[in-house]
């Protein structure tokens, strides 16, 4: 298996990265129903693996219809996928695409054209993260201690990963120090995936409570953040998972640069803003159980949201796969979203 | 039970902290190894509380001993009691007491002159606790959301607490809309103890992920911040609990108020500021296991330092039962030195 999410033949399989670090585990899902609960239920999460799960799902749904219900299946599922999770836009920028195919190609030649188009939105994430990783990884210093947040990696996207695909390239070319690794409560993807990651290639990861960043940055043990994100509105502002946006503040009082890592297909132009980002509210469950146990005091009431937004002016530069992009973004977005086969500096 | 630790007849009888919020076991100890052993474990934790432990297992030294015995024994409990927890400063106070009560009077009065002393730290706690309350609410606006962190209730001072104590207080005062409780990883105090303690008093309290509180501070959610202090150095610099100092910056960069609530036994005139305060480091199971199951990768290192040192610069007030100090804090923590009985605003 190459890959966190994958086309096998004429169905999907998928890491289970909610049984991960314990078993690496991969289901065969052959419906687009299977799919939209998997992403629902963070068997696959990291915004450019739910977009890739979501275009194959869309493929599974017009696989599994007779002919001629097969439009009416890839309409249901395009609404069913599209209601899983509200905040990455990769989801919905690889809907689109899915459902620009069905208008373009309706008819007997459907379902070739949604598993092409579905293979391409995949091929463009591997290739893109191979792009960011190479373009990341020169803004990383020689015997570096990098610090991230939650899980950009090769189980985030699909392919090689944003923020931890150019933290490994830096590795590869003997830069990084240290990595530390901050735990991601309240499902703790740093803990379980990002670590797993890192302790598979090899690099040196140290794992913190998500309480000790300022700590560690204060004692001057941090040369750079790297993130990746869930969504990134035209004027750079950055939706990704929460804690970013208390990590980008504490960047900032301690002086330490704030790198985003994402494909440009999470640069959402349609919006002006991080204002207009649907923050999803998730299960109290998630942070008053561990491992299944009961560990907060009966009667408290929880707020659970699974992503912040980080303001553009706290971010020191995006990264994705048409280069790196420094202050300011609006300007730079823009130019960007004109020029898709450039690379910029 | 009133208090989490007490003084019963001719023993120690404590509140097993580790196992709320699901059981409100009390834990009879005669012995003064069981309490170094108490607090080593944290089955008694809060900078107060430890201290007040500690004096009532220097008498149970004594008690335990024959009479030509006794010193020996004292000075062994003094030694194994001084090396259980190294940054909370009451605890080192309080060992110091009771070591001026054995030079004071050896011999046949010492077991009645140790208990009378301990007694004595028991009640100054109490009487402190009673003060910071009702001095630390009157900087509370009315209607006001607050954020605190750890736990600084009663449990953490076997008395009415510092922090909870003036958050309650204010409660009791109809001051309070909501209470954000953090759940402190990594041993989740917040959750566990806090939370219990304010459902319990009837206060309003949500709970939140650690990495959650930049983005309640962002969304004007949280009119102030009240933390409590294991040591206070004479410049003001604060060694609270892993986290706290990250709250602090984010308070300043959100201009929040950032109150510190302490007895003046908390603060450590003999250190000029915060960076000669030894940061006790724990255990990396605390980290990487959850309710007894390993969560974190395998192979993953961990760093898993037990407080944090705020600097003074970002400390709006420090409120002790001498009244409420505001910076310059080296010349009020002067003041205040010569000034025990006064109170100041």
């Amino acid at each position: 298996m190459k890959y966190s999410v994958d086309w096998i033949d004429d169905h999907v399989r998928m890491l289970d990265q909610r049984l991960l670090p314990h078993e690496e585990q991969y289901l065969d899902l052959t419906t687009s129903d299977e799919v939209a609960e998997a992403i629902c239920n963070m068997t696959v999460r990291g915004a450019p693996a739910i977009g890739v799960a979501a275009a194959y799902g869309v493929v599974l749904a017009a696989q599994g219809a007779p002919e001629t219900e097969r439009e009416t299946a890839v309409r249901r599922a395009l609404d069913v996928l599209g209601q899983t999770r509200p905040t990455a836009v990769n989801l919905f920028a690889s809907l689109r695409r899915m459902n620009r195919v069905l208008d373009e190609c309706p008819g007997e030649g459907l379902l070739d054209a949604l598993t092409r188009e579905a293979l391409s939105i995949h091929q463009e994430e591997i290739e893109a993260s191979q792009h960011i990783s190479k373009a990341g990884a020169s803004l990383i210093p020689h015997g570096a201690t990098v610090l991230t947040h939650c899980n950009a990696g090769m189980i985030a996207t699909a392919a090689h990963g944003t923020a931890i695909g150019i933290i490994l390239e830096a590795h590869r070319q003997g830069k990084i120090r240290l990595i530390i690794v901050s735990e991601t409560r309240p499902l703790l993807q740093g803990a379980r995936l990002t670590a797993w990651e890192l302790v598979r290639a090899g690099a040196p990861a140290t794992l913190i409570c998500d309480s000790m960043v300022g700590h560690v940055m204060s004692r001057g043990h941090i040369d750079c953040v790297v993130v990746g994100a869930d969504r990134i509105a035209s004027n750079g502002d950055v939706a990704n998972k929460i804690g970013t946006y208390s990590i980008a503040v504490l960047a900032r009082a301690h002086h330490i640069p704030f790198y985003v890592a994402a494909p440009y297909s999470t640069i959402d132009t349609s919006i002006r803003d991080g204002d207009s980002i649907e923050i999803e509210q998730r299960n109290a469950t998630e942070v008053v159980e561990l491992s299944g146990q009961r560990v907060a005091a009966d009667g408290v009431q929880v707020y659970n949201p699974a992503f912040d937004v980080t303001p553009h002016h706290l971010v020191t530069a995006i990264i994705s796969e048409r280069g790196i992009l420094k202050a300011p973004f609006r300007r730079g977005l823009k130019t960007l979203a004109g020029n898709p086969g450039g690379r910029r500096k």
